[in-house]
């Protein structure tokens, strides 16, 4: 095998440039699901770099964004790997903290800045190497691979269930990479076995037919007090949420999972630096911090009301919104939370304040003991020379529940570092290390999947 | 008197269309103070249109924006009428819901629609027009005038107490015209006698060094629910503001201003209309509206925190900011409130939301019983053929402790009815039939005044 590979690491070495301009053209498209903008484009150029790989692709209407669909056949045509990523993107804002505009991707420092240049189109990428090496060194491909490429991950994928229902037959597979994962700070690879669900609803209250004079403020009402009040029901500084009945059915960490929170090393340390704090949130430390994500939570990502600009301005603001988003567990559904979020915020008084509901996804747990997990840990090791770590939940929502729940083993190879990469976030990037690694790691995984 | 202001009436209705004119010439300067736009040529086009009124017309400046005075001499050079005025306007956002762009004046319907056209800059033109009259009809002015127009009154007016204590000798008269006041919706005239004071303030919150991924909430501190949490500390739906020592020193109405309180006809229903409403706030009626202003309050008048875009994204914000402004009364000083508002958020766990003060001004209160008040009364009630109401407290705030505090006498004849101006709101206006009876009432408070 190490042979093999030799050859397999030496093609990837030698094309890295190529890849990068193809990822480059990806990032181009400003591909920001939440805006439906460019999302038709950046299908089609994915099923173009698809098919130029030899793939049958195509790029298939869904009720929201198109979904692009693409089979290839491999020398044990009874095995098949399906592929999931995803060609759509957060929102680039505030532009005013990238260094280099987000659609304008810039290479400096050994690493590619561009929103989606990691999450996700650097790690599709990263695959369609792995692809081209082992086509290069080998002629074929090792097993059958499905590629699954939706446009609407980063709005909570909301078409994504009826796809997978009508296309079932086209998607049947024995194994499923998936997007999330990557090493921790010290470069030792992480393999994620659980994603949280989620819940995304955006609160609206209209108090007024239009702003008013704030010398009223005693004799009319004021949408940003309603949201405020609304919003602090919802959770007070002990983080717990108050919703009723919002934990039900949220089992703690199994003992295999405790078991597998204790062997972590701690992500402490590379948290804090990472966000500039002296202490995590509620002060968690040690195990506390890897077992965080066996909570759902209630985030805040985004609030308005009334006057914003620079100064004062004396107005009593009509209107008043926030985005939030709920990481759920299983046994949580999101559309149950958002039904007893409705019915917590009328019996606190709060029938003014309306729900509209952007999205919602279920948890996905993969069995740490699948034959799968332990493909992608021997090979992970191979590829980074460090001891493989198994994370029972990690912190993020992906839709592979969907393939979990039908009893596909759901694997993640990963790439880079999490907090380095600035996924969501101003500046994101990808290391073209980190790229190269992972393109080695799906390589050996499929060769390997294919002999099982 | 009758023949002499019949003449002035007909002055007054024969040039409505120059002063309109030079009323859009005003507007088109976007003077907004909060973003120190357009301030310098707004106050030099102020000293001008009193120049050309044979004022002495100076722009001087202050520590912020510049201040327009400007002294003219009447017939009875013994008495000299201070009118104060500001050339700075609110913000115009929303722009989405103005009809017509905001310093694109416009008339139509019988109004005159831009930015300011009544707050202020529509009543400084009025009062003009009743200059240019007094001068047609009279060949001179019945007193001395001193003219004093700031540029910061929509900020709090922060420079203007330096400035009226250094030219306290050239601001010394017997009397003084503020802005405020005008008609209710039945065309009564209303005589605000107390203005409220103000402290307005924005929080901050800086939580993280950078907008976090949400799948980080539990480990990571979110802006937006510190500043949620810190705003909920301040008041819940009963509306008592709880930073303790808030209320000290706040009396209630006095017997005298109770008396007035009651004589007052109730725009409770004027008020609902206006907003769209189906009650007031707290379920107010009745008498408790007009007494409504004696109670101090807390008012959030924007709040700004992550995405807030369309469609959904997963992000902890790592700032948070809220504009707050609070209506003072008689007793409270607004920077002793502000520390009383930094000592409770410490003590609440906030010490993490900064404060930083944008204005602070004292309320005013004139004395019911004051001759000015009668000579104002008297007029007003000539003018709009109506009996005039004495408002012992209004809603809003103007720098007219600056005066009261020195023992002036301080009135307002005020300009149509204030729900329909639109003050502060988008679709500001003047209707030209109240332009025209605040210039004929302004007339012949300064005669009647010089007389006295």
């Amino acid at each position: 095998m190490t042979e093999d590979f030799a050859k397999i690491d030496g093609h990837i070495g030698q094309h890295l440039d190529g890849w990068l301009a193809e990822l480059a053209a990806l990032c181009r498209v400003p591909s920001v699901s939440a805006r439906h903008e460019g999302v038709g484009e950046c299908a089609h150029l994915v099923a173009a770099l698809l098919a130029s790989r030899g793939f049958e692709a195509e790029v298939l209407p869904s009720d929201g964004h198109p979904i692009v669909l693409a089979h290839a056949v491999g020398k044990n045509a009874g095995r098949t790997m399906l592929l999931y990523n995803h060609y759509d993107v957060q929102p680039p804002e505030p532009l005013e903290l990238w260094t280099t505009p987000p659609f304008q991707p810039d290479v400096r420092d050994g690493k590619i800045f561009a929103r989606g240049a990691k999450d996700d189109k650097g790690e599709l990428m990263a695959r369609l190497a792995a692809v081209d090496a082992l086509l290069a060194v080998d002629g074929c491909l090792p097993c059958n691979l499905t590629w699954l490429v939706e446009g609407e991950e980063e709005v909570g994928s909301p078409n994504l269930p009826a796809f997978v229902e009508r296309y079932a037959e086209r998607l049947r597979c024995e194994g499923a990479i998936w997007e999330e994962g990557g090493t921790d700070a010290e470069g030792r690879p992480q393999i994620t076995l659980g994603a949280r669900g989620m819940l995304y609803v955006e609160l609206g209250v209209r108090a007024l037919s239009r702003d008013g004079h704030s010398g009223n403020a005693n004799l009319i009402p004021n949408a940003a007090w309603r949201l405020v009040w609304a919003l602090a029901s919802l959770k007070g500084p002990d983080e717990r949420v108050r919703i009723p009945g919002f934990y039900d059915g949220v089992s703690p960490a199994s003992e295999r999972q405790r078991e597998l929170l204790e062997a972590l090393p701690s992500q402490e340390a590379a948290i804090k630096e990472s966000f500039g704090l002296d202490q995590l949130l509620l002060g968690r430390t040690g195990a506390d911090v890897a077992a965080a994500p066996f909570d759902p939570t209630c985030n805040i990502a985004g609030m308005s009301a009334g006057y914003q600009g620079e100064g004062s301005k004396t107005v009593i603001p009509a209107v008043a919104s926030a985005k939030l988003d709920f990481r759920l567990l299983p046994g949580q559904d999101p559309f149950e939370v958002a039904e007893k979020l409705r019915r917590h915020l009328d019996s606190e008084g709060f029938t003014d304040v309306g729900i509209k509901i952007l999205g919602g996804e279920r948890a996905g747990v993969v069995d740490p003991d699948d034959p799968l997990v332990g493909l992608v840990v021997e090979t992970a090791e191979d590829v980074y020379g460090k001891p493989a770590q198994l994370v029972p939940m990690s912190g993020g929502t992906t839709p592979k529940y969907l393939f979990t729940e039908r009893g596909v083993p759901v694997v993640a190879p990963g790439v880079g570092f999490g907090a380095s990469n600035l996924a969501h976030s101003p500046d994101e990037n990808m290391r073209i290390v980190d790229f190269q690694n992972a393109a080695r790691h799906v390589a050996r995984l499929l060769a390997r999947f294919a002999e099982a």
